[in-house]
């Protein structure tokens, strides 16, 4: 029995016409669809995205990665997932793994690859990229991400607001990604800062719960819930586009 | 006569099936498609990855942008491609504007739709976002663009080595990108800094002369013209994928 190949398909921020003409193709001939989710029995955002493009009778496989900082459970979860991929890998059939945004920006996906290499050596992978959630952001507001001479910094936020203020100092476009609890600390700082004004703030870019706004001083009261998905493009100097 | 929309459709760096599904079917209704080219007569690379979705009976408009950093034939050439586009938006019907990679990356397109907001101020623009060159070269090569903690820097390396620095002192990735005629000035910095094996280099990603390389030593004899529409993505500390 030949192996079959593990296709990583980056799906995109939200929209489902955002996913390439190739992941919609392949997700249209692939026997296995694997889709993460953070907890059992929530439906996976990313195979929402994708649901029209996967046939009726591919088998859908939803697997857990809870949404952790704990080291020991995170890598549990990725050699358990890594195993059941390489079963299925191993009966010859072809699987597709969704991934948010691009598959290798700050993705499950990356982690995955990296263990799945390790259980199986002779492993066939074969990434596709999908639109960043930062770009789609770009475009719902016109919002120049990468300009002239200057730079892009795009900054995780989760833990270091230190990494925001190099980032402004060190001038271009700055796009603020995983945002969640931190968004009041980062509008404080964006405030502080006196960018507040040349920033764009868009939550769940093209989904069908999507929130844009322009003016970032309304987010003030905003709850921890208002930074999950959430994009802020800023650019120390402002942008008129 | 109602006003046609304007819409920017980013096609991705090369292979044609990294266009969006959007941008396929939008390309698919558009009676007006305007693709850049560098020089008149030079086919507009844009075009050629986007060909197969317009349909037979679209009008095709190649307007020529140059190649310079001369500022005054810049807007020159700015303004003229907007005065083309907006004669055409208002004969009522939509013009699709082709762009590479992003439509918001470092592109034309930016110039192209302040320019236009100027003549046209009653102007409806819809700007589909695309796969950047990065995302497809991180796709290529199985190289992880953002992990953890870590920032991702995208310089645009046309003048300022010093930039490239800055970006690898920040830690996490660095996408170079714009490297033309500067490939064997950023292939010293990236030996001297200790970290040119914990680089890859794709040039064209996804088209017909698509070269993949991931032993940077080897490009030390280059062309110009192998700086051509490349990218270097490279990791300060190395990267396992």
């Amino acid at each position: 029995m030949s192996l079959g190949t593990f296709y990583g398909i980056g799906v995109g921020p939200g929209d489902p016409e955002l996913l390439t003409v190739k992941a919609a193709s392949m997700l249209g001939r692939c026997p296995h669809v694997v889709a993460p989710t953070a907890k059992a029995g929530v439906k996976s955002v990313a195979l929402e995205i994708a649901a029209r493009f996967i046939p009726e009778n591919a088998q859908l496989h939803e697997l857990v990665f809870p949404m952790t900082t704990d080291t020991a459970e995170l890598s549990r979860s990725w050699a358990a997932a890594a195993r059941q991929i390489a079963a299925l890998l191993q009966t010859g059939g072809d699987v597709c793994f969704l991934t948010l945004g691009d598959a290798l920006v700050y993705s499950t996906y990356i982690y995955l690859l990296r263990e799945l290499k390790t259980v199986l050596p002779e492993l066939k992978a074969v990434t596709v990229p999908g639109i960043t959630s930062f770009s789609a952001v770009a475009a719902l507001t016109d919002f120049p991400l990468g300009e002239g001479k200057e730079p892009i910094t795009v900054v995780p936020t989760a833990d270091d607001l230190g990494a925001v203020r190099r980032a402004l100092a060190a001038g271009g476009t700055v796009v603020l990604m995983k945002i969640g609890s931190r968004l009041g600390a980062i509008l404080e700082l964006l405030e502080a800062a006196g960018v507040i004004e040349h920033a764009v703030f868009v939550q769940r870019a093209g989904q069908r719960t999507q929130r844009v706004e322009r003016d970032l001083r309304k987010l003030r009261a905003a709850s921890e819930e208002a930074g999950y998905l959430s994009v802020i493009l800023v650019h120390p100097k402002g942008k008129t586009s």
